[in-house]
């Protein structure tokens, strides 16, 4: 009944990279060649993974990318290969570039399917490059039909963003198998929405579905893999490591004895499993092996600490502990047994003599005005500027340690604790950092316990609480989601119980901040709404 | 033959400032009113200001605009009243909103014309909004043919980014206006090809256009104005004055004797006045009235230092002169007398102490190690910190001084002399600084000559001058030009008898500075490339 063989890749790409990105397209051509598959699956934009944003702009970047195409036709001499790619329009008007699935075999490009559906909202901006599709044909390869879409073209089953169906338009006429070429990014709810939508339209159309995603974090955006098999009842059948570059061959057999499905991981798991993958694809591919990074002796950097170390190793993170004259002792001691519990190298630079050098130089023209955040944000500044100095002498990365909720409220200081290549908590909320705090912990302390249950503080001036300024962190936490994540209006926030002054507060100061995150440095995106690309506010505007 | 009477207004909106816009509106009905037009034309998305980006997502942000329909009709009693605004599409599939041009009569909303043609490109993201539209209807209005569209619903003439042309298919029925409504951003080549494209589009047709368009400035976006209304013959009968409000009436007369021509402004006259305004209505529309700006005694900061003195007034302006030991006497000396030509108050602070408590804070983990770049950083992030402490103790906005060049190839210190609240010179390339410079003294020294004529040094260490690390800014900004602005590859820009390892070594320096330029204040845009939401570059990425 199906005895096509068809072996899926999924693997970690560099933007860009486009010699070492087909380098390991060729290992998995190679591996499936010898498994006698009769075809290759690859995902979206594969050769120069996506997203590569504005590198599309250079018509030079297109052509080295098509330069790929002559090798891969000669290697479909001995098995089929279907890859994402761009490709020129060669339209009289409209967009230059198709993003493109090609099928290639017995030495040549017998198949081209673009893109129907290009999503433009969130950190998507694939109409800014792409002319869409409006030509659907299935595809007769050895013997089998093949309906082919990539990624967005399968998602308008439930929320109708488009006008267009490609899907349902393609299955109209007969097809064994439904492809898909992915590049489908990680937030903590979409794999769960990948199996319900991949698995609705399996057994709507009552088609097997070979989905293929990329994997690896890039810049931003982190792609969590978990490619999968669907038979045509709609359960998964196989399914592809998360998180890892994988590989699977699919064949008569998988249909008849379904062999690797995984357990979904909980929320706080795969944020975990997300940002540790999120930082070592920062530091790699960008050719770096080595993190700096401030250690407070708080929750925040305890739990980028904890991380750096995993997707880094402990030898290759470097904390500095920076006390002022107002650190309390319990910073500085949870912090060294911090540094102690994985054995990871620290330094400690007291900063109260540059500070007060600081003020002393600022002194005459600040003479008579009042004591305010100048004087805080001067500390932040100072650890800012000793961190950066590690940074650019040692050659380290300096890993950021805000969190969402500091991000969205603005407590946080500008070229101060805002510094930093990576910020890795920035889309997670302050009570998720407690509960990645918990996660890290399960099996073995590795944050001291004081460190997470002491009251947050930024010991900026004596016997500072995070609750002096802001409400306790379980109400902020909720109506910042409400805010940031589901863009719901102030007045439909106040309709859901909260003290109205705390959420007008909450919301100003969200507002307020725009100037702040334009500048921050990059932010993972573990949710469905991230500070970065994905949420374009403007700073000059008069909010609600 | 035009018995009718138009009036155009082109006026300076705050985003999401609806209540002010609408103010600005009524005021503008009432004296149309007064001058017995028939109909008065706003620019697109008047109500809330264009771009108003993801405030879009929020559905009450809609809900709120729309709250301001029913005045509108109300004045729509006592005159035609053509505006721009989004409205929601109701469409069953597909983006939920509409970037629409609504024309209100006798009391209520008589038509809605949508736009068509989305543009998303550079810093435009219309299609991450709005549904496009596919009905093309002439409306008849108080016995005249009105053909109405909306800004890019023009642009489909010489390059064709669309497969559709909304004005060749709503002309194909007889009209007796065109009118455009608006908002078309400023970039120093844009003025000259708005004339010739909407004077081709008259004389094409035959019929006269009304073209009106928004003015200032709005974060990083520069509106410039200079509404137009062109006879059937194609030529400018009717000008608005560029970078101001402006309002003019349209009648019988205009064409018999066309009034208001402007002479077009030379390039660098029109950088100047849009970087005045830019700067203006940054500081305008956030509420705040000062800027604080550290003086090197270089060409940058004075050019900053005189553009923000003509936005602000020199009672706004404060000027830090903060010399360090490498500091010449030139640098103070030429600082001080750019103050005095200007009577704006300065200060004086010495970095040097700060700068070795650094040092010797640093020194037991940096001994043994090279001089290298870090020790020029920690300079420039000394001046940043107090530049800052200053912001935030005075309430004054930090201006940057970088230029395009120094942008460009990372010749620039993160959070030293990156920082700050807006990027005015961030557009413009070093040689067209010193032309800055030469125009703002074209009447009246302003800047010592000294500080045009010395060669540009950062002063962070001994005798240090750009040309030691760069080379000379005609070659510089010609290949910058070339690859930032023209995206061409570097193949072709060797093909353009440069030698060969600048030009490697600059597209280098380019690339590899993508994570400095993403955390850059906002960049005021003047050229049809700038840095900042009109480039997105990958930072992750290998780069050819």
């Amino acid at each position: 009944m199906y005895p096509m063989k068809i072996a899926l890749a999924q693997l970690n790409y560099n933007i860009g990279d486009l010699e070492g990105n087909f380098s390991k397209i060729e290992v998995a051509i190679k591996k499936a060649i010898k498994d006698q598959a009769d075809l290759i699956v690859f995902s979206e934009l594969a050769i120069c993974g996506y997203p590569p944003r504005d590198l599309l702009d250079y018509p030079g970047f297109i052509e080295r990318i098509e330069s790929y195409f002559a090798p891969i036709s000669n290697w479909s001499k001995q098995i089929g290969i279907l890859i994402g790619s761009p490709t020129k329009s060669n339209l009289a008007s409209g967009k230059y570039l198709y993003n493109s699935a090609l099928l290639f075999d017995q030495g040549k490009l017998v198949h081209q399917t673009n893109k129907t559906l290009l999503p433009t909202y969130d950190i998507f901006d694939e109409a800014r490059y792409f002319e869409n599709n409006s030509l659907f044909e299935i595809v007769s390869f050895r013997g089998k039909k093949l309906a082919i879409t990539i990624c967005e073209d399968v998602w308008n089953e439930a929320v109708l963003l488009y006008d267009k169906n490609p899907v349902e338009t393609l299955l109209k006429k007969e097809a064994d198998y439904l492809i898909v070429l992915s590049a489908s990014p990680f937030d903590y709810t979409h794999h769960t929405n990948r199996i319900n939508l991949l698995g609705g339209i399996a057994s709507k159309f009552k088609i097997p579905i070979c989905y293929i995603n990329q994997v690896g974090s890039y810049t931003d955006i982190i792609f969590d893999g978990g490619s999968m098999v669907f038979d045509r009842q709609g359960q998964v059948i196989e399914q592809l490591e998360s998180f890892k570059e994988d590989y699977c061959l699919i064949s008569q057999d998988t249909f008849q004895s379904p062999s690797k499905i995984y357990q979904p991981k909980a929320k706080i798991e795969l944020i975990h499993d997300a940002l540790v993958l999120g930082i070592k694809d920062y530091f790699s591919k960008l050719g770096f092996k080595k993190a700096v990074i401030g250690l407070s002796g708080g929750i925040d950097s305890a739990v980028i600490g904890i991380l750096a170390q995993r997707a880094l190793g402990s030898e290759n993170v470097f904390f500095v502990l920076m006390p002022s004259k107002y650190s309390s002792d319990h910073s500085i001691t949870d912090a060294e047994q911090l540094a102690n519990n994985i054995q990871a190298p620290y330094t400690k630079i007291g900063i109260q003599t540059i500070v007060d050098q600081f003020e002393d130089s600022l002194e005459p023209l600040f003479k008579g005005l009042d004591i305010d955040l100048t004087e805080e944000n001067i500390q932040a500044r100072t650890r800012g500027v000793l961190l950066m100095a590690i940074s650019n002498k040692l050659g380290h990365i300096l890993l950021n340690t805000s969190n969402k909720s500091e991000m969205s409220v603005g407590y946080s200081t500008l070229y101060g604790d805002m510094c930093g290549g990576l910020c890795a908590l920035g889309d997670v909320y302050k009570q998720e950092v407690f509960e990645l705090a918990k996660f890290i912990n399960k099996d073995k302390i590795c944050i001291p316990q004081n460190i997470i249950d002491k009251p947050p503080s930024a010991e900026l001036r004596p016997d500072q609480k995070d609750s002096d300024s802001l409400p306790d962190y379980e109400i902020l936490d909720q109506i910042l989601y409400h805010y940031v994540d589901e863009r719901k209006t102030k007045e439909e926030i106040l309709g859901l119980n909260f003290d109205p002054d705390v959420v007008s507060r909450i919301i100003q100061l969200v507002n307020n901040s725009e100037y702040k995150r334009y500048q921050s440095p990059p932010v993972l995106k573990i949710s469905t709404k991230a500070f970065g690309y994905g949420r374009r506010m403007p700073i000059v505007a008069k909010y609600n």
